[in-house]
């Protein structure tokens, strides 16, 4: 159940990284590897700071596979029409939000304290989406627009309290996951965002 | 023989990563570094993703020497005179075949599937110069220009698949190294390149 | 003792990375993130690449406490007044230079070659910042102003060297740690830099 949630995930950053590919003078090579990147990179980052190596996707390749077809199918259905960026977006937080709850059970399962789990959700959540902007040459999106690191924060916080409360549960799983979803749409719709960061410094 | 090789391709990757600090206003300690992570940046990612610590490096320093020597002489060469450019890009290519064959050698000899192999293989000959550019402040070039990647991979597909086959022989590292030579430099000379990628989405 | 200059570097670096957010857009959530990648970016790197795994602040979490403390109290006192420039980049200086000789440390501690350990010095010491610039969108500084990496290789060669020959003692941290400061003070004052890197090729 979890694990063919864990797949639809993979697949919709997949989707994501593609897109960002766009306009940006990338060939067909490049937008798999914008793919694969969105769809792995935070798990990948987990992994290796928690030391599960080989990491996730080199024991299960299925993760791969999805990425990439996911990435060819939006290469060629982008060619001949429209994505709905509607789709995408609530996808986009359907995603955010089980990856997030996936990063912070692995951690949990590695025995880490609370703030590491919190920490490791969060990043398995946006790891990817930092990655492919790098990758692109942005500054990450993440780090300045709207609520999104913050809403896969929050779900983190929720998951993992709970979790030290009174263990893990479906419901515990379905509130945190319904948090950052609607965090993130809310923040979307109505344009919220943290107070922004103006300086004064003597120069 | 094989170690040999891979010292003269970590010296080749050294010297276009000194190169490309050229024009930057990086100083001296900048251009090795440059050469550093552009020699080994590949290796790096390939053995933290795949468990293997301390990566290579660390185990074997020579080649830390050597690319730090490439990038020195590279520095001192470039102001007194001129690097011609057509040496440069035959070296580069050569040494793109050798880390691509060597990259998949490594997976396969963690017992990793042939799809592992063939990305680890890409990712070990295309990684440093992707950490590069990242350093420089650029989109990746592999990302976008020419057959560079593609040649790497296709290389690394037939070495993996080679292998799945038949085993690994003198045979197959020759016939994969020569594919990805001769795909890069008939790229550079007849400026093939994959589809773009030109979306249509509403905005 | 080691362990309170530790966290005190750890709070400087974290001041810094808030401070690099400024006048770019980046919310609160944001700058915390730079805070904490800039405080600890550089001893991840020399973890993972060594094996040290989970890394350091996934066994010892005060390491993010105190990051995320010293980036929030930044992000409130930078909105009603100024921070010294001075006071920032002598604090800076100490925390380059406490941050290469325990990185160093680390590595003799796991018996790896003066060269290594002279690298994982220099890596503690600047990655973080590199990190945070790259984060930033920017050529990471420390690649081409003024003396800064170069003072943690030096302090970095002399600390190893003289751990190779007469083992580690607190006259060594202390001269180690002082030559780190002195140069990177210096370089302020005075300008200095290693030559640039201005070549000629063929175009």
């Amino acid at each position: 159940m979890f694990y063919a949630f864990d797949l639809i995930g993979t697949a919709i950053f997949a989707i994501t990284g593609a897109l960002v590919a766009r306009g940006k003078n990338i060939d067909l090579y490049g937008v798999v590897i914008f793919s694969i990147v969105t769809a792995i990179g935070g798990g990948t980052l987990r992994d290796l700071l928690l030391g599960r190596t080989p990491v996730f996707w080199i024991r299960d390749n299925n993760y791969i596979w999805v990425a990439v077809a996911a990435g060819l199918v939006t290469f060629m259905i982008a060619r001949v029409g429209f994505i709905p960026r509607r789709t995408l977006l609530i996808g986009d937080a359907l995603g955010l939000a089980l990856f997030t709850i996936i990063g912070a059970d692995v951690a949990l399962a590695e025995n880490t304290t609370p703030l590491i789990a919190v920490i490791m959700g969060t990043m398995t959540g946006t790891g990817g989406g930092i990655t492919r902007d790098l990758l692109a040459g942005e500054i990450p999106l993440i780090l300045r627009k709207e609520i999104y690191a913050t809403a896969s924060l929050a779900g983190a916080i929720v998951y993992v309290g709970w979790h030290s409360l009174a263990g893990t549960a479906s419901l515990s799983v379905g509130i945190s996951m319904l948090l950052v979803v609607i965090l993130r749409l809310a923040s979307i719709k109505y344009g919220g965002s943290l107070p922004l960061f103006l300086v004064k410094t003597e120069e």
